[in-house]
């Protein structure tokens, strides 16, 4: 890469079409189709002060609109008349994410979590029965899975699904007022039927959470006998969304609405699974809705290209200040300051692109069944879970730097820049909240996504813990050897800035802080399990450190992808772009760990001093590509603000 | 202090009104008065889906009730019918910020910049013309300072006054588009009067930015003749205040509307002020408006308090997982990640208090005239600038993780975080950018507040620093001495933890930051201009490292009134616990610049490592304690959501 950064990014002419096309990447054409369908009237964005009834119902009319014209078909299985195409409805989904939120969250909820859970946890006679409605909306429907007591731990949720065996029936039932569904998008107004997650009863067995299906409304709208619907009131954004809280009491359906896929009763009361152990069967299924957190990550990446293009463009226009011999005030991204806030946000939306464009094709591949491998499911949902975690924080990141960065200009609601805010603040804590989801990453580290870690269970992690991660972390020769060669070859350098702008040296940097933190949480949960103390203590007082681990671990991978993204792309000038881009990823990243590199030994002071010093000239030298850097994200101007010659337009 | 530490926080029974008294501080009577003031029915929240005419009409009637009830006359000189109570007045309007912003917002428009214009900025005949109308709400008024292109940068305004010598008349007039008044509170709708800041043309000289009186509407809310008003449309939050803007054409107002205490014109056209340089007389008349920042500064703490006091209550009530022998779920705040998240903050917004009250106090002494110290107004100017900028970045903080550790519940409207969040993140804006306030400081830091560098000239500041600065901070001999003498008593200590929680080893780790900083600071922009660069971009290049210093100096003061606020209070375990939450203060913003302090030298990365484990250790022993801490900051019940016994109510 040495040879490519000779050319500095700031002498570049830019080929923004070519970039572009290499973001869009395989779904290019999908890609544009919604890019072109966002700026159709019928989409036009409504009134900031329509009241929640209103929007409610144009929301509903719009994901109607996307069935009928065929959106929900391309992830459907050729045999039930889609494309197959699952790749290609992720992309869709994500660009969708350039528009109404609300909007995108309807969508999801229709499409990917109702019939997500028809399609992946149902059998052929539920799809038979349901699919093609869905599609097309006539079956508006939800997925009823978080309670009010039990939002992250969805393994205990309290509601019942019972067995009646004289009636061939199933009795659905909230014990107590904590165990309504609660949040349920597309409850309070629209949805007819509802995939309702319980405990599966069978006689005196409890077979674990298992979904069916419940009827909720009937086609005028009023609700069934049993089921008590909530609207769950205002909300901070997403108010054209319809969510609702749901209680049923006693409430039967025909053996047959179970989703049987994993797990199944006979008329006569027999149940068979074809996985044996609960928890193990409960994470299998809850696995197959990994799109849902794939789609999230994407959206909250296509969130952040909006908010940056907006504040990217703003800095470029608006002047302020300058120097005092009468000439013209200075756009406000040639401020230091300015470039600070932006520009390394810009340069981690680029790696999150490369790193999502990878998660989605693994996702392809394992839900295409192209990738049978058990292990590549996990590592699928492993990987699910940090990117939706890292790209939402950081689209509401780019959203509040944004927001600040436009001056009161981005406080007005033209800057489409409020909603957005209001919006995307829930996907931190929505398809798993991110804390739980960091833990669900750190997990996999600490356990080699073994299958019966499933739970987060700390007496059982313990007992491992003290017997086989240590070793079999020692044990990983082969990264080590490898690591260590690099290391050799890199840590005799002298300290000059040149080198950290060498990719090895960098990946080599991540992959050091991800080995060191993880080993660093091993130790200290061994030790204090060694030292007899609870387990469920031991895993707390080290939560910190195992929260670190999973955020190196997804950094680290975050920066493989960006960089095989820079050596995969053929435009010369764009891979030189995105080579110094992605540089300032890695720096700007090393940066925000400087204290942790200092006390561990990796680098000196002096090095640390010239890692700052390094992203501000790198800052300096995109700055120029920035407007070019932005317009290749491609966000539609359809869902821009207006700008004037001075920045946002008022 | 070591002594009273040996008592573990966790071990301590707090005497939660002993407390609450001390921080209510000498104007607890106030504070008291407005807590329950906020309780009136009148002031019942409004519903989040009213529109914003109804809104505005709301707001606009609460800010009559509280004129009518003698509010604005706290603060009023008691030769027009005043309490001349400047600290009780920014003490209440903290305390009003615990409820509906837009409330706090249009009041401060009317009574703190409209009414505080008309007094800092007229003379007798102003006064008695106007201040019994703007306090009791007969002339809503509105402050018309900011212009599209200049939101910063007040000194070039481009609205004009000019002199009319044959009718004695000023002619106000918007030259350009982008010099319309732009986001004027109270222009939208209510205002009949504007204060409008304007050059002052006489004959062929601009003597610079003025204030002039200028009727916008009359009593039927028709605009006046040449006055062109508009909407400034829908907002992310504070959408009861109407916000707009005003474009003047050629609008004569009588020679006596020109607001003359720094300024006046003869009839015959003689332009005299007591202030002869031009910047200093502009600084002078923006100088007298530092209670608006005092003031916004107060309000952000309130805000966190809010913020905090839900998201504590709400951590010691949800259980989520746990132990997994069938114990209880085991409540959030016991979480170390929980802790983490919220507990720094608790201790900075404790932090912030004591050093607000020591703002409202040289704020009070200054304009009470008990202090008439010029040195000691620009030190107050300095202080509010910077006490504003950290003070509403950290309203904004605690409202995002606030939002975030009550999960979904947070998102709700009714959780009360969701529309303060729309509302507070203007404060981070408004009455001066917070990133534009910080190189104030910086400004005062490096040029010790001398007043010919009022204007942020690159060029002025370049000669000054080249031949002054440094010699300037070499010289401080007096400080350094002292600082010295401290440091040598604790370098030599061994590297144990303990070290850590002895505050001159905090305040001397603060005080080397600051100084260090500074110095840094000075040094790289001498070799800058020693090297004959453009001074514009000498500064620019050193702009993070500029800020830098102006916050490490910002974070020196905080500690330095928490730390007297922790000496002054004579209840024994209060004292003790706030010694504890000082501890954590200062050790959670030294982890946060571990980073800085390695590369200084100036702690080793064994006790940078120490660091973070005593943050850990102090949030564990406090967390016993976090639910009296907030219920020390008294916000009161009717501001706050309802609770259930599992944490917030859905």
């Amino acid at each position: 890469m040495a040879e490519l950064t000779e050319i500095k990014a700031v002498d570049m002419a830019v080929d923004t079409v070519a970039l572009g096309d290499y973001l869009d990447g395989p779904y290019g054409e999908v890609r544009e189709q919604m890019r072109k369908a966002l700026g159709r009237p019928e989409l036009a964005a409504v009134d900031p002060e329509i009241n929640s009834p209103e929007y409610r119902q144009r929301v509903f009319e719009w994901v109607r609109l996307l069935g009928q014209e065929g959106y929900a078909t391309r992830g459907l299985p050729t045999e039930y008349g889609g494309d197959g195409d699952i790749g290609g409805s992720v992309a869709s989904f994500e660009t969708l994410a350039f528009g109404d939120l609300s909007l995108l969250v309807k969508t999801g909820v229709q499409f990917g979590l109702f019939g997500g859970a028809i399609l992946h946890l149902g059998t052929r006679v539920h799809h038979d029965e349901y699919l093609a409605d869905i599609a097309s909306v006539d079956l508006p429907g939800c997925f009823a899975m978080s309670e009010s007591a039990h939002g992250s731990d969805v393994q205990s949720v309290g509601t019942t699904a019972t067995y009646d065996y004289e009636t061939r029936q199933w009795i659905i039932n909230t014990p107590t007022e904590s165990d309504r569904k609660d949040w349920i998008g597309n409850a309070a107004l629209h949805g007819r039927v509802a995939v309702v997650f319980a405990q599966l009863i069978n006689g005196e067995q409890n077979h674990g959470v298992h979904a069916f299906v419940v009827p909720i409304r009937d086609r005028g709208g009023r609700a069934r006998e049993g089921v008590r619907i909530e609207d769950i009131g205002y909300k901070l954004g997403l108010n054209g969304v319809d969510n609702g809280r749901l209680y049923f009491d006693q409430v039967r359906v025909p053996r047959s609405n179970l989703l049987d896929r994993y797990g199944s009763v006979t008329e006569s009361g027999e149940y068979s699974s074809p996985i044996e152990n609960p928890t193990r069967r409960f994470f299998t299924m809850v696995g197959t809705l990994v799109q849902g957190r794939v789609s999230i990550a994407g959206a909250g990446l296509s969130v952040s290209k909006v908010a940056l293009t907006t504040a990217i463009r703003h800095g470029e226009l608006r002047r302020q200040f300058g120097p005092p011999q009468g000439g013209e005030e200075v756009p406000l991204l040639d401020y230091r300051a300015h470039q600070r806030r932006l520009l390394p946000l810009l340069a981690q939306t680029y790696a999150l692109h490369f790193r999502q464009e990878e998660l989605v094709d693994e996702l392809d591949r394992v839900f295409s069944g192209e990738e049978t491998d058990e292990q590549a499911r996990r590592s699928l949902e492993t990987s699910a879970a940090g990117v939706k975690a890292v790209a939402t924080w950081h689209a509401v990141d780019c959203l509040q730097t944004g927001r600040e960065t436009c001056g009161g200009l981005g406080y007005l609601d033209s800057s489409g820049l409020a909603a957005r805010k209001a919006d995307a603040e829930i996907f931190t804590t929505f398809e798993g909240d991110n804390t739980v989801l960091l833990q669900l990453v750190a997990k996999s580290l600490l356990t080699g996504y073994r299958e019966e870690f499933g739970h987060l269970n700390p007496l059982g992690m313990a007992g491992f813990i003290a017997t086989q991660a240590v070793n079999r972390l020692v044990e990983r020769t082969a990264v080590r050897e490898l690591w260590g060669r690099i290391w050799d070859e890199i840590t005799p350098a002298t300290e000059e800035d040149g080198d950290l702008n060498k990719r090895e040296y960098q990946l080599a940097l991540f992959a050091w802080r991800e080995q060191h933190v993880l080993e660093g949480a091993v130790r200290r949960l061994k030790a204090g399990i060694d030292q007899g103390e609870e387990p469920f203590d031991v895993f707390n007082s080290a939560q910190d450190h195992v929260l670190s681990a999973a955020r190196a671990h997804i950094d680290t991978q975050i920066l493989e992808a960006f960089n095989r993204g820079v050596e995969r792309c053929e435009d010369e000038t764009s891979r030189a772009l995105l080579d110094r881009l992605c540089d300032l990823y890695a720096l700007s990243t090393i940066e925000r760990h400087r204290g942790w590199y200092q006390e561990h030994g990796r680098i000196s002071s002096t090095r640390s001093k010239a890692v700052i010093r390094n992203v501000n000239s790198i800052c300096e030298e995109i700055r120029p590509q920035a407007g070019a850097l932005v317009e290749a994200l491609r966000v539609p101007d359809c869902v821009l603000p207006e700008f004037g010659p001075n920045g946002l337009a008022g």
